[in-house]
């Protein structure tokens, strides 16, 4: 088995994957549902964002959220907790979702009758990038631990995505993590990318993430 | 294109992936040199633990190191500094290091002249768990600021490495991370890791982690 053999395959999987996704988007659009796909690391803080953000708008939106995991239900058990209908979408060893595992979780939900749909994709900076799953919105979080040099090592991730949200922010202080070098070093991928700095643990700047984000949701559903 | 075909490829490329594993490792070990495969989420310190470990050793053991990244050369140019000989593997996309890309950095190396050969595997809790590398030993990073439920949720990871090391313990006094609630999850998977706690950043418990690698290098290539 040579490598050229595994990049085939890998092509005619995400050209497949592609086409799907874009009937997917048009679908949810047609529906006036926004879905947003949050990516991260491990341990970036994707479920805490989500709780966050569903304290923040959950009097403005109907929300729902479909967990990936490889193999727990934690943080779709942390998600249902707020009373918000949470998906665990089982992957066992999948390292990223694609259309085909996503529309297995929105086929349990009422996708008509919600405004936003979360998808907390595998912690992963590789593989979600290369697996358009459909949503309208593509959002990633780094944090601060991870360190500033992130955009030079998974640049398709931060490439690919409409916001970035900079997590752990209370951690700064411990750390060498610029967010002026960050920052730049994002832009020269994607000048257009909206940043926000957050710490989902005290709070801090999630009104203004979750501000924008109603107002996109807004502008696609209303 | 459906899940099953994928599920198949895979499949055949880890079995023809795994053989050839097996011939790497023990052709290395006629050589009496021993390679550690280096695995960890973006960011939790595997550039640095090898600084720390190259300090360590490198007046007891002939050194080098395979880097792999996706898209940059900066943990090559650090490693590089030392005066270590320093190996970058670009994989352009690929979220994990197999037999046939380990090779073509080994070809780079005299490994016959070498006591131990350092892999630094793309950052990626998911892929490189299942890609034997023909590595003597599999060791994984785990960084307190990612939380201590990562064995829940990336269990094969922790399931196939010797040792861990739970990196930036000096964030410990910000964070809820327990030691303790990690180790006993860690434990339930693979009741005979190693753990060591230190951070890189201090030089914190890098001694005794670097004695036990000599210990096991030493009863390798003697």
């Amino acid at each position: 088995m040579s490598k050229i053999q595994l990049i085939e395959v890998k092509e005619d999987i995400l050209s497949d994957n592609d086409a799907a996704a874009k009937t997917l988007r048009d679908a949810l659009k047609k529906e006036k549902t926004f879905m947003v796909n949050l990516m991260a690391s491990p341990g970036a803080g994707k479920t805490s964002l989500l709780l966050q953000t569903i304290r923040a708008l959950r009097n403005d939106l109907k929300i729902a959220v479909i967990e990936a995991d490889i193999d727990s239900m934690v943080d779709a058990e942390k998600i249902a907790e707020t009373g918000i209908q949470s998906i665990q979408l089982r992957t066992g060893g999948f390292c990223h979702l694609d259309v085909s595992m996503v529309k297995k979780g929105l086929a349990a939900l009422d996708t008509s009758a919600l405004d936003v749909i979360f998808i907390e994709n595998i912690g992963n900076l590789v593989c979600p990038a290369e697996f358009d799953t459909g949503a309208t919105m593509d959002i990633m979080i780094l944090s601060v631990p991870e360190g500033d040099d992130k955009p030079l090592k998974y640049p398709l991730m931060f490439s690919k995505c409409q916001a970035l949200i900079v997590n752990k922010m209370d951690y700064l202080p411990l750390s060498d993590f610029s967010v002026e070098r960050m920052e730049k070093r994002v832009r020269r991928l994607n000048p257009n990318i909206k940043i926000f700095t957050v710490s989902c643990k005290t709070g801090e700047g999630i009104d203004r993430w979750a501000a924008w984000l109603l107002a996109a949701v807004n502008s696609h559903i209303r």
